[in-house]
């Protein structure tokens, strides 16, 4: 993506904002439809993706099939590949999403006021929702099964490597909304478009209400600075662990471990460990031995480097300024000794990516001000857990469609309540200004 | 603003971003600041004004000598104006900030988890937020003080027409502040540098959190498309009112009258009128008789052309499809009739700012479909009171900073909370991911 045509042709923008336009209508068809509407919706989308799997898995086996001609990794192959029983996982969130609460007609506030008039500020759609996004085309459903039960339209802009995939997938859904009288135009796909069809995405201004890029870092900050249309920054998590003096110690070692390797390839993963200089002489040797032990290479600053000298057999380089910087997404940690939790606070705000930040703290004082000073920095901040809790799905939200790192609209893993707006409802009685 | 550079200069660039990292680090003083020093801040600045009234008004003569000498217009050098009683006003405004709750800390949802985490999301400051504004310089005053109750440092871009006013203001707040102990980094002006330096400001992401225009539809449009900087769209208002065949006749002249000729120049005043056509025999001359007498031009479409054809006097050009797009911001008003909701619903849908859409009806049917239907097009739907309600004085929020007319983040008038984000903080007892 980084590479990107300045402007699509004017014939490739023309046809995306056809389908903006088509998917504008669509979107009016759902925007003040009830509740089993969409939910019966969904029911059908699941079903028919199950009832459709052997056309989707022939689809994928072609995605399968390029993906191994052009050396893709054996990694992003398994991420790629769907079977039958994937194909059930995939529709099983379509029916967790149809058992949620409906986001649209929430009454976020509202009073009557002393003049009478009868105020009501509710959760309405957004109207189109555009995605770009990479590789599995389990993301495919879960966004169109997001948008619908938020009384959304989706265009979707695919990785290249599921092309196949995502194509059957969504005409496999755009034949069971038609049969349940929703317009197909509620899920549409611009991959045949190709990358100038992304550019006349991010130029849909006016036509796409808000715009999600989810994948790598490259993508997202290409959209972002690319996009005419409103969008939501998700995903890059420098994540870090801040263990103080006063933590837990049996508590330590089982949280970093979780949060480094229980999944690398992710956001909410940790990658920079700062350890208090007083737990230099027990619990680090412990610490990054258990590491070692994961497979993990730890980046170490001179003071951690001279800790571990006595480990046999640990991954062990020297730290640059780069590794403060990066989010590894592997089994790759960077340690660093500070002298106190305002050290740790310090070096956080430099290199946060504003995602989420750990402290592992008994002290209600070191808590309150990690918390205090870092809430405005990072989206979750995290007290004497795994960084691997901020997820829609672990803290209630029910389903996500991506991580926000931004601060405007929604920060934090987004659920169906940031894909709605709302609007001010005013009732009176023939009420004029005074 | 419509003629921007494309770029800053490197050195305007660099003293803009200079300002901007000012502010930052200033905004650290106050993120996590209780209440009452914020509101000690805001009780010194509006004293500060009060006994600078002197400094500031002959500032503001020098404003005042150059609009005359560039032919400024009365009504504007009136907006322009300021004497030791307006000083007081806007002091007052900030006193009535201190008496705001604090929407720092505000937990917007919480929950403790099956698992036992804890989990809070919480309002914190944004950081630095923009102003670029037009004219009038007490909006210089309430940013500064909505962006100070909120936890945020605030660059202020002012219209050239008031520098001297804002910046004889701008000085003395910051003096008020450093009497208080906090940095006066919290309220800058960039006006010094001019258009480039606004075209810095755009370009300054990473340092600005959200970018805030104020003024005409020019200045608006010309931010929206040109920042890089997260920007929220204020004001555009082409707002409608439309007379249901079932409304209560007794009401409709007085709140016609209010939305369309309290205050001219305002953005939630009415600018199309839309009439049942059941009404055109008698609801619609005496209407239009009232309007006239008010010195309303009427822009009529060919039915209501033909109902005011009898009357004597009344200003009325026939409607053109511009008509029904404008913001007249004046005396003017553009007519139409309809046979049914659905077809003013139509209308609206093709002509809607997204500010206010007024409906006048008896009828639950006509007010369901009328607020389902707009509800996702508009900020705020009224029904039966006057457009001139979306205000958020009159919405209850107490101060306002704009009037979002875009979905995310703030729609409608934006008050203290829509200058903070959120967070989630998240605590466990050793709690990792299964």
């Amino acid at each position: 993506m980084s590479q990107l045509p300045a402007a699509a042709s004017d014939d490739v923008q023309a046809r995306v904002e056809q389908i903006c336009q088509y998917a504008r209508h669509a979107a009016r068809a759902l925007a003040a439809a009830p509740r089993q509407v969409k939910d019966a919706a969904l029911h059908a989308m699941a079903d028919a993706l199950v009832g459709a799997s052997a056309r989707i898995v022939q689809a994928n086996a072609a995605d399968l099939d390029r993906g191994r001609e052009t050396g893709m990794k054996t990694s992003l192959l398994d991420r790629l590949a769907l079977d039958h029983e994937r194909i059930e996982g995939i529709a099983a969130a379509l029916r967790e999403l149809a058992a949620l609460p409906d986001p649209v007609g929430e009454v976020v506030r509202g009073q009557t006021l002393p003049n009478g008039l009868r105020l009501r500020q509710t959760r309405v759609p957004m109207g189109v929702v555009g995605m770009i996004y990479e590789a599995r085309p389990n993301v495919t459903v879960d966004a169109a099964g997001l948008a619908i039960k938020s009384g959304n339209a989706v265009v979707l802009r695919g990785g290249s490597a599921a092309a196949s995939s995502n194509e059957a997938i969504v005409a496999v859904l755009g034949e069971a909304l038609e049969a349940q009288g929703l317009p197909a135009g509620l899920v549409q796909s611009i991959d045949a478009h190709g990358r100038p069809g992304a550019v006349a995405l991010m130029r849909a201004r006016g036509l796409v209400d808000v715009l999600i890029p989810r994948g790598g870092a490259d993508l997202i900050q290409t959209v972002v600075r690319e996009s005419q249309v409103p969008v939501i920054e998700t995903g890059v998590g420098n994540c870090h662990i801040y263990v103080d003096a006063s933590a837990d110690l049996e508590a330590v070692v089982p949280i970093v471990l979780n949060a480094k390797t229980q999944r690398t390839g992710v956001c909410n993963a940790a990658e920079t460990l700062l350890v208090h200089r007083e737990l230099a002489g027990e619990l680090l040797p412990r610490l990054l031995a258990a590491l070692g032990e994961s497979g993990v290479t730890i980046h170490a600053d001179e003071e951690t480097a001279r800790a571990a000298a006595a480990l046999p057999g640990l991954q062990l380089e020297p730290a640059t300024e780069a590794d403060w910087e990066t989010e590894y997404l592997s089994l790759d940690l960077a340690v660093k000794l500070v002298g106190s939790c305002e050290e740790a606070i310090e070096h956080i705000r430099t290199y946060s990516s504003g995602h989420t930040e750990v402290i592992l703290s008994q002290d209600t004082a070191a808590v309150r001000s990690f918390t205090a000073e870092l809430g405005p920095v990072a989206a979750a901040v995290i007290v004497n857990a795994s960084s691997r809790f901020t997820d829609g799905g672990q803290l209630g939200l029910g389903a996500e469609i991506g991580i926000s790192t931004q601060k405007l609209h929604a920060r934090g893993p987004m659920g169906l309540a940031e894909l709605t707006t709302t609007t001010w409802i005013v009732e009176g009685d023939g009420h004029i200004r005074p």
